[in-house]
C-alpha cells in the first residue's frame, strides 16, 4: 500500500492541527498509510484524521516505550532511538508532507529532501540561502487537498 | 492492539519456516500484529502465514529502501540503520518470539532479554554460562501453539 | 577534554572549506576535540585544519565501514546508521558548528537546536518562519575566531 | 589507528575487570585506540587500562548526554539511540573483544559476528545449537595477553 510520512509539531497552530487532521483523513479515503512520530499536536491530528476514516496509521515513536503515544495509532514501534528516528520517518514515506514548522519538523524535511524525496509542505518555516534566495526543493500548499495532489502519489 | 516481534534467519531450516508460518497464522487469528525484520527465511514465512489469516505484518527493514523486503508486509518501514534496527524489534513487540538461529537472530534475542521483554523461543541456538549451565530468561516450546500460549499474551 | 561538532557539506565553496580548515585549526589550538562527519569537503577541511594542529578528531560515519572516510581522522566510528547518524553529530558536540548550506547539514543544524545547544554558523542557509521573519535560535558569526568565541566553550 | 572494540557487563566479576583492565593496558601499548561502551564495570576497567598507559579511549554511549559516563573517556559519544548503540561498537572494532557475559554484550557479540568480524572472548557465555554442538565462529582466549593475540591485529 501506499505510505505518506507526515511529519509536525507537537506545539501547533489551531490551523496546522486542523491541516493535519484533514490530510489524514484524506489520506486514508486514498488507502494509504499514515506514517508519523507518534505523539501529540500534528502527529496526534493527522492520526486522528486517518484513523476516524479508518486508516492505518503508524507511529515511529522515540522512546522506548509507548508511553506518551497518541490513542490513534494502529501500531506504536517504540524504537529508543531518540530523535535519531526523524531519519526513519523521513525515509519510511513514499512521499513526506510537512504541516507547520519546529526543529523537530525542521530536521525531517531537511533528511526527506537529503534522500531525494517528495517534500510538500503546508505552513511552517522556510529556507533560504546567505543571500536571501529561497532553496529549491520543497513543494508549498495552500489546502490538504492541495498537499495530497501534490504527493504526486494519488493521480 | 497488541504486538508480537517475530525473528529469525533467512537461512532457515524447513521445520524453522513451517514453525514461523504457523506461529503467523495463529497471531492473526488472535489479532495481534506481526513485527518482523521483512526480509527473506523467518521473516517471510511469519509474514506469509499472518497474511494468509488477514493479519497486520510491520516489516523494520535494515536498508534504506524497500527492495528485497518480502510481499506479505502490510507496511515496510525502511530505517536504514542497517542491523542497529534489531534493537527496533527487539523493543517493538509486547513480546518477541524467536524461531531458529543464526548470529542477527541471536542479536535480536538478546537486546530482547537485555529490556526484560518475555521471549519465547522454538528451535535454534541455546546460551550457557561458561561452566555449561544454561542462562535463564529464554522460554522455551515445542510447538507454535505452545509458542503462542507461552507469551502469556492471550490468556 | 572539550569536544565540538563541526557540520558541514560534501560540495562546499572554497570560502566554506577555508573557514573549515581554520575552524579545525584553532579548535586543535584550544585543545579542543573535533566531532565530524568524517568524509569530503567541509568534513575533510575541518579534520585536515585540526589535525594540522596536532587536534584530535573523531568521524562519525554513516556507512558501515571506513570506505570513503577522509584521511585526516584520528578515529573513524563506522555506524552503519545512515543519514541518522546526523543526530549522534548533533549531540556528540558540546557546541555545534554548522559551516555552509546543505540538507544533510540542515538536519544536523535542527536536530542540535532541537536538543537545545548552542549552534554558531558560518556561511550556509537561513530559516525564517512563513511570515519571513527569521526563527530565532542560531546565531551567525562572520570569521573563525568570531565562531570559536560565539561557541563560549573558551572563555 | 588500529581500533579494537572491547564488550562486557557492568555488573562484571573481579577476574572479568581485571581481564578488561590488563587488554586495556596491553592495547594502549600497542598504540590500539579502545572503542568502549563507556559506562561502568568491564567498560570503565579497560577505560582505565587504556588511559593508565596513555591509549585513546572512544566511549559510544547509549544516553543522549554524557551522564554515568565513566572518567578514563578521552572522548564521550553521547549517541541517544539505547541500545542499539551496540551495533555501532560491534562495527567500529577492528576485531572485538568480549570480556564476561550479560545480555547486552551477547547483542555486541552477536552483531559483530554478523557482520564477519573476529571476535576474541575471555570467560563469558556460550553458544551452541539445539543439539548441544558449540555454534563456531567466536576466539575463546585464556589470558589477556592471548586475547590480543588472536585478534590477529598485531602480528
Amino acid at each position: 500500500m501506499i505510505q505518506v510520512s507526515v511529519c509536525g509539531p507537537r506545539e501547533a497552530t489551531q490551523q496546522d492541527l486542523a491541516n493535519a487532521r484533514e490530510i489524514g483523513r484524506l489520506l486514508a479515503e486514498r488507502g494509504a498509510a499514515v506514517i508519523c512520530g507518534g505523539y501529540s499536536g500534528v502527529m496526534n491530528a493527522v492520526a486522528e484524521g486517518s484513523a476516524s476514516a479508518g486508516g492505518l496509521v503508524i507511529g515511529i515513536l522515540s522512546q522506548h516505550t509507548k508511553t506518551d503515544s497518541n490513542p490513534h495509532l494502529t501500531v506504536a514501534i517504540p524504537t529508543g532511538i531518540g530523535e535519531a528516528r526523524n531519519a526513519i520517518i523521513a525515509l519510511a514515506g513514499d512521499a513526506v508532507i510537512v504541516v507547520g514548522g519546529s526543529w523537530g519538523t525542521l530536521s525531517e524535511l531537511a533528511l526527506a529532501r537529503r534522500r531525494g524525496a517528495t517534500v510538500v509542505q503546508i505552513g511552517g518555516w522556510r529556507i533560504s540561502d546567505s543571500s536571501g534566495k529561497p532553496v529549491s526543493g520543497v513543494i508549498y500548499a495552500d489546502t490538504p487537498e492541495d498537499v495530497i495532489d501534490r504527493t504526486g502519489l494519488f493521480a
